[in-house]
């Protein structure tokens, strides 16, 4: 197996820090063997967590979703997260938080699981490209659909991400950066990877979660953010006509935050640069981090030796 | 992380033969972050492997529904197969080949792999419970919908069952052994792991493989089985209440052969006890089987030391 190219990165086993070379599972875990496992991934701004109380309260959120427990509290968690932070001390940095339902006799039922293993990977988060901003990026729609709800739910964050892998594929055969997915009604649900938003007669827009998609963090702190500054903020289904027919477009993810989307199927959106609007609530996101941040240096004392 | 409880196994990794505590995967391989990975499943009969071509061609096709190469021939990979057999001397036993995208820069693009990763797991495999054909089993029909084919083809026998895992769990909830998967249109697709099949007006039926099903091996053989001893056998979409009615009903798979259903979603099935065509069927695999391993025996010497 060849080594991890991880240099950079540090991972905590079950509690206990190892390099990445040494950051290995068992091949009877059920992660490994059928995707059994839930995550979360978070960035640090300044070296501290953002909203990290919202992304571990989601990843108990897809952990109920799947029947699974979590036996660590969100207080060991933090603490555990705190601890690689210092240690890698690096201003921006990802960090990647694994649940699987552990190994145990081979069979799908979970009750065969011998107990749970978390893996939480540290490494460098490298700065988005700047073009992506400047010039926005472009989508494709995937003939590939989005799982449907009633099947493996979206919102539910886990180790089954072959749907969206086949989709990004799909992508990157056509030179796109992602990829659109639809659901079963043919309406828009999110990318591979992210939330997708609209503004169309002056509102933003973005899909309902009941259309089949993640919840994504940035996008419900966008639909309050946007409410407070008097923006317009919808939920509601999207065509992928009205997608590649909007005035602006963007998409919305923890690593992204706000960026452009200025192509959808080789058609281009708006005058095909970065809308004002979209910018605009991207200004107020920027903001608003900040704010947290402050806030959680007044919490990281707490963790900090 | 608790040591693997399978004493009884070896794994085999990229050709290297280890014990099952050492049998270890990187947390960085796409097998483990995403589920990226096909698999195939057999077992031995007198120390023999079943059908190995049949397998090893279903996990070519599973790799090419996601676009994934084999870089292993099915030369190499059978003579593996036989080493590892070799080594744990067993009559009956069971072998799951898995095949990962590998590990790389984290990210869902299957280009950011740098390479795959093979794993043979060979384990001792219990008979199954002699009562399971002597009273049949009972299903559930579970409310998860399998993976419709757009989203993830459940044809491709891949490292994503979390949907089978909580279909399972729905079952061993209301105490059945397994559960019946249906898909959108309310048709039945198959079980969590084996083909399902009903004898109606003394007619063999399963559904078709666009009813969104895996095609199973032991399925396909039987229908050939069937046709030849003049059993009328019919692939045809299947309601759930078809098969709470069926005369008799039965599920197929490698390891388990043709296992007697006697009751859905509590209702009794037939007469309460395994059918008499489920029976025969069942005689002429078993005959099948010795005549498949006695022509394996002539094969086997190539590979054997």
């Amino acid at each position: 197996m060849k080594p991890s190219r991880f240099e950079d990165a540090l991972v905590c086993i079950n509690g206990v820090f190892v390099p990445p070379e040494e950051a290995m599972v068992s091949i009877f875990d059920r992660g490994f063997l059928y995707g059994d496992s839930v995550y979360e991934v978070t960035l640090t701004y300044q070296g501290l967590p953002f909203l990290l109380d919202t992304h571990l309260a989601r990843l108990k959120n897809s952990a109920n979703g799947i029947g699974m427990d979590l036996p660590w509290s969100d207080e060991e968690l933090t603490k555990l997260i705190y601890q690689g932070l210092q240690r890698v001390d690096r201003p921006r940095q990802y960090v990647r938080i694994i649940v699987t339902r552990g190994g145990g006799e081979i069979g799908l039922d979970p009750a065969l699981s011998d107990g749970q293993n978390l893996f939480i990977i540290f490494r460098e988060l490298p700065l988005q490209p700047k073009k992506y901003y400047e010039k926005g990026v472009s989508l494709i729609t995937a003939e590939i659909i989005r799982n449907p709800k009633r099947a493996v739910d979206p919102n539910v964050k886990s180790g089954n991400y072959l749907n969206n892998v086949l989709a990004i594929s799909q992508a990157k055969e056509k030179g796109a950066y992602d990829a659109l997915m639809l659901n079963a009604k043919g309406n828009v649900t999110e990318s591979t990877t992210a939330n997708i938003w609209i503004v169309e007669d002056g509102v933003f827009k973005t899909p309902p979660l009941e259309a089949g998609l993640l919840g994504g963090i940035t996008r419900a702190t966008l639909l309050d953010l946007g409410e407070k500054h008097g923006l317009k903020m919808k939920e509601e289904d999207l065509s992928p006509h009205q997608v590649r027919s909007a005035q602006e477009a963007f998409i919305t993810s923890s690593t992204r935050e706000v960026m452009p989307v200025t192509s959808v199927d080789g058609q281009v959106i708006g005058n095909g640069l970065p809308g004002p609007l979209t910018q605009k609530l991207h200004d107020h996101y920027r903001a608003y981090v900040e704010q947290v941040i402050s806030e959680e240096k007044k919490k990281a004392s707490k963790y900090l030796d």
